[in-house]
């Protein structure tokens, strides 16, 4: 564990950048209640209780900065597990920059990004996934990003990890006693049950490896393609189904030539709708990249809204269809849709819809929310889904190892081998929660962080 | 006295808009504590002392909203003197929308931009000038703008508002006294102290309505023109002045075609820089559109540098200094600079100046601060000043008022005649403060405001 020890005070604006009623400034090291103090009338903070808060004055140059409430944490019951203290100011710019300049004169240094919940992990209040989860928490702005991230705050998936990494732990003991009687060429630990051990964490691994699909769809929304020939209504149907007007809307074809990306929560579930441009044979090099962009728009989707307008013909629509149905994902759903089905009718299609009709545009949002529980699965309840990319690779590293190991132990590899696979697979389970941490792991993951957190 | 109670509770994000580390919601009104307690997991609120913070979650719709650190201040002794809960989360967008509408669905509305402080001053937590020297604060972005509205905040001119008053109102128990008397025709009141007590309030008023210029130039900068012909190097001095390129620097004469404002601090005052286009005779319409915006750049300006490069022919510069001599204001300093004076000589000036040259431009700034102290005189110290358009606005009512009564007393004007202007004059002073509130007014102050202040 590479938990290094700064003894620095570190301080930044803490609350989003730019002016508004309050700004909240955050001082957390050895030396935090001090530095405050120095800029600081009031009460003395190095005799206030913890979690407690004071009205005072801060100062610098020689002046009055502004009015201030200071509330005091004292480690290790603080976020960082340091001495921390809150400066909530008046929202000004000016203010803002004159406290962090008052503190840096009074012996802080402004905070890296994530620096303070990096020292939260150091610190051992949190661990990596967790503090992973604190960037996602503030990044999300959907109902199942911010759920997906509020559990893994709460250690849901660092527990399942952690009971994945003791399984093995109790595995390797028992290899490693093998080796110690390895000169007496006895196979010592029972080997069906080392085998049904590994069998299980294995599927577990893979379980959790495999969920990191509805753990995009819950992170990112899922995401819903509508294509179609021009003037098919696609953009009147993205607006309907996210009831506000995103997409300009006319009657020529061919309004919409670059892909609109929206999000929208329908039901417990977030969509991220991709509008495209119409797809149709053309020489205009414009529109011919507006449709290169849309066939990726629908190879990338887990739900394509194939529209059909009501007075289209059979032929051309057999033929772009045949073109799709070439790039959609095995996985994906393609729902043909009859577009504009108050007018005359010609081509079947699994569900008609007229944004005339808000019925009908009901029940494709309630279709879209059975197929995305379909996806999702029971991802979005209280159990572990992986949703970071980092994780999911370590997933999958663990999950390659411990198929070594499985076949290790039943083919009669040397027990020191398979020992080495499955000190491989708790490597890669322990850089998820950071109980191991690579070179440059904690710098590239805290880099992403804003300032202030 | 309009100061209505309004028993509803209120909330709002009071952080700047937007994502960062972490976003404070504040609530205020006789219910914040219950309603904090409906969202709320963790100790009882309703139980724990004033000041005091508290870690616990958030909940909404059956799920976690966010761990959060809540803030109890119990009324009187909180900013608006109603019990206050500020709520402390991660400050993802997606989390303040939802604490907002959990807490609206718990019984709070959603706060009037302003609301909180115009709750602060209807409780008697403010006055009128001191709520208005909250949103200055959070507006001030400079030095000079912050002390003043911190120095407003602190009541340092509503005492002085407040002492003219105190003096009237002797001024005018004396003048009741008299009408009380009338019938008998006799002048009770020593008519020569009336007639001094009036002189002394009124020359106060008077002094104070005169530092609106100091005021203006404190909270907005001292307007400074750059002025002279085309590549006379305008814009290299701003450049110089700011100490970072700003303007677009070119050797072809008229690079700059529109005025450029730039503030910058230099000693203890702020100044806004405008930076013109070049002044000389031409035909294009939008190089004269150009000239035109300087001129009334300059007719604006407290100071005027007039640049006239080492290389200038005296004839076109005499003029053009004497058109400009003509719109300048008659209080503003006109100070002439030969630029470029690295290169070869020729007119006489003021000062020389050479960007190539630091210490010409220290000299520039050190007159630049000289010129200024002149302009503001002492009101950046701690004495009062007026700098808000509607505290001038009614200073020179008073004022006039004032007037009305000195002459009154003088020249045998009816009693009750000199009582009435010398209301007039309280009336005025009275609503600068909110002592008196005319309709709309509080509603005009504080819908300026932002949102969760």
């Amino acid at each position: 564990m590479e938990r290094t020890i700064d003894s620095s005070t570190i301080c930044a604006v803490s609350t989003p950048p730019g002016r508004g009623g309050i700004a909240v400034v955050r001082l957390s090291g050895p030396a935090a209640i001090g530095i405050a103090q120095a800029i600081w009338k009031g009460k003395p903070l190095e005799s206030v209780a913890t979690h407690t808060v004071h009205l005072g004055t801060l100062h610098h140059d020689g002046a009055v900065i502004d009015r201030a409430v200071a509330t005091v944490f004292r480690g290790p019951g603080s976020f960082t597990g340091e001495d921390v203290v809150e400066l909530s100011v008046h929202g000004s710019t000016y203010i803002q920059s004159q406290v962090v300049e008052a503190l840096c004169l009074a012996g802080a240094r402004v905070a890296e990004p994530g620096e303070f919940t990096r020292r939260a992990f150091t610190n051992g209040r949190l661990d990596l996934a967790q503090a992973e989860a604190v960037a996602d928490i503030i990044a999300a702005s959907s109902r199942s990003a911010h759920r997906l991230a509020v559990s893994q705050l709460n250690g849901v998936f660092s527990r399942t990890i952690n009971d994945m990494r003791e399984r093995l732990l109790r595995l390797a003991s028992l290899l490693e006693l093998e080796l110690d009687f390895s000169e007496e060429d006895v196979a010592f630990a029972d080997r069906t049950q080392l085998t049904s051990l590994t069998d299980e964490v294995l599927t577990a691994v893979e379980t959790l490896a495999d969920s990191f699909r509805s753990g995009c769809a819950l992170r990112n929304g899922i995401p819903v393609a509508i294509v179609g020939e021009p003037n098919a209504g696609k953009s009147s149907l993205l607006n309907a189904l996210l009831r506000r007007d995103r997409a300009i809307v006319s009657d020529i074809p061919g309004t919409t030539r670059d892909t609109i990306e929206e999000t929208a929560d329908i039901g417990p579930y977030t969509f991220r709708f991709i509008d495209t441009a119409g797809l149709r044979d053309t020489s205009d090099p414009i529109e011919r990249f507006g449709i290169d962009r849309a066939i990726d728009g629908a190879s990338s989707a887990d739900i394509i809204l194939w529209l059909i307008p009501a007075d289209a013909s059979p032929t051309l629509t057999e033929e772009i269809r045949s073109r799709l149905r070439q790039v959609v994902q095995p996985h994906a759903t393609l729902l043909t849709i009859r577009s504009k089905s108050d007018l005359a009718a010609t081509p079947t299609a699994d569900m008609e819809i007229s944004t005339r009709l808000p019925a009908t545009i009901d029940t494709l949002r309630q279709s879209l929310v059975n197929i995305a529980a379909e996806i999702v699965g029971g991802a979005d309840d209280e159990g572990p889904v992986v949703s970071n990319a980092r994780h999911h690779s370590a997933l999958t590293a663990a999950a390659a190892a411990l198929r070594r190991v499985q076949t290790g132990l039943t083919d009669g590899t040397y027990t020191d081998l398979v020992a080495q696979d499955l000190r491989h697979a708790l490597h890669h389970l322990a850089t998820i929660t950071g109980a191991i941490t690579p070179p440059d792991l904690l710098q590239s993951i805290f880099s992403t962080f804003c300032i202030g957190k």
